[in-house]
């Protein structure tokens, strides 16, 4: 794993040097509809490409624009940019994900935001937080102080909105929806309601596995606090 | 404005390296509430003293915390942390904002964003980009590709909320106003419905001047568009 870990650390490097320094207005042009549905802007193509040429060699590529690429036992879920819409309105909150899972098991998960060059990356019992821009890497360490939870797809969820509110949950939306679930750990749940396609979030699925978790096709739930957690699946109608 | 600007940005260098560096669980505490009404943490009265000490030569100052200090003609009007809650939730979307006032009329500011080192400072017809880490500058662009706006206080304001669903207009609520503010001329319009005091605004405003504003004791709309901005106006009962 640790090779792939250097691999993609490396991927993701190139392509934040690229956003950071060499972002030019034909990086926002739109290239036609990906297989995921989505527009994909030619910032986002340039980011698949880098993660196709590097990671071919570990097996089979799933990836929001191009699909499925070449052959292998264990599958690559990759999501080149994670909050494009972001990236695009110059907003900061954007990254990658890249998920490796092998009989249907996710193995391998690594996550980075580009507007500030942290990552998040995890295989086994192996769950570190690091910085594009050095080589340390810290534990990741639950923060029982927050006073806010993340609500992906907040602007399409105004009965949610209003639920929470009666509730006197305050939420950000921040709108990367894997980066959303990287920072589970720290802020005091993460809710997405909307179409659930495996590159949003199998990474980041991976990353939550000791915190709890309801997820479904088309909603996620994940929060560290057993209460909070039945609470907030009462307040989505799942509970 | 060159040394005011100077002074501000080694106060946010210091604050940044901080936060970045040494923030450990003391600065989590709350200290009380101040004057602005909100619980007061060890971060916010920490970062407040550092604007304090170095800006008080300037004139009387205007902060969340602290209330009014010092004396002087000019006032200078500092949110030491915004974003608080952001920032002990471990969520990168928080800053410091400076606004200096002249006979009511607001002269200078800088919006600091600590969760990736950039921040924004105008005063007459100088408005640029930077870093704290580094000393280029650059102007600002406006973004007409943005498909995205902020909406801060989104969880308070369901009926708002769906509004903008039903006109798909769709946003972030990233929950650091001033910050969001410093994003307008990127973003396609940020919204704020909510108590307003001149240490959450004042910078951000000074920022948007050239753009579609509207502004009165609990809304703020500003929008590049007059089209955004006109439909703003009739989604929050305003126009």
């Amino acid at each position: 794993m640790q090779e792939l870990f250097y691999d993609i650390k490396e991927c993701a490097q190139q392509i934040y040097k690229t956003i950071k320094f060499d972002m030019h207005d034909s990086f926002y042009e739109y290239m036609g509809q990906g297989v995921g549905g989505d527009l994909s802007s030619k910032i986002d193509l340039f980011a698949e490409q880098i993660f196709i040429d590097r990671l071919q060699k570990y097996g089979k590529i799933i990836s929001e624009e191009a699909g499925e690429v070449g052959e292998g036992k264990d599958l690559l879920i990759i999501d080149p940019i994670d909050g494009s819409d972001n990236l695009l309105s110059s907003f900061p909150y954007y990254g990658s994900s890249v998920a490796m899972q092998r009989d249907g098991k996710t193995l391998f998960s690594f996550i980075v935001n580009y507007a500030n060059g942290d990552f998040y990356v995890k295989w086994e019992d192996f769950f570190k937080k690091g910085s594009l821009l050095h080589d340390n890497l810290k534990d990741i360490r639950t923060n029982y102080f927050a006073k806010i939870g993340l609500f992906e797809k907040a602007y399409a969820n105004p009965k949610i909105v209003k639920k929470l509110k009666q509730n006197s949950y305050k939420f950000r939306s921040p709108g990367a929806v894997a980066l959303s679930l990287a920072y589970a750990h720290y802020v005091k749940f993460v809710i997405f309601i909307g179409k659930i396609r495996a590159y949003d979030v199998e990474a980041g699925l991976h990353q939550c596995e000791d915190l709890f978790i309801y997820n479904d096709d088309t909603t996620i739930i994940v929060a560290k606090e057993r209460e909070v957690f039945a609470k907030l699946l009462e307040i989505v109608g799942k509970g």
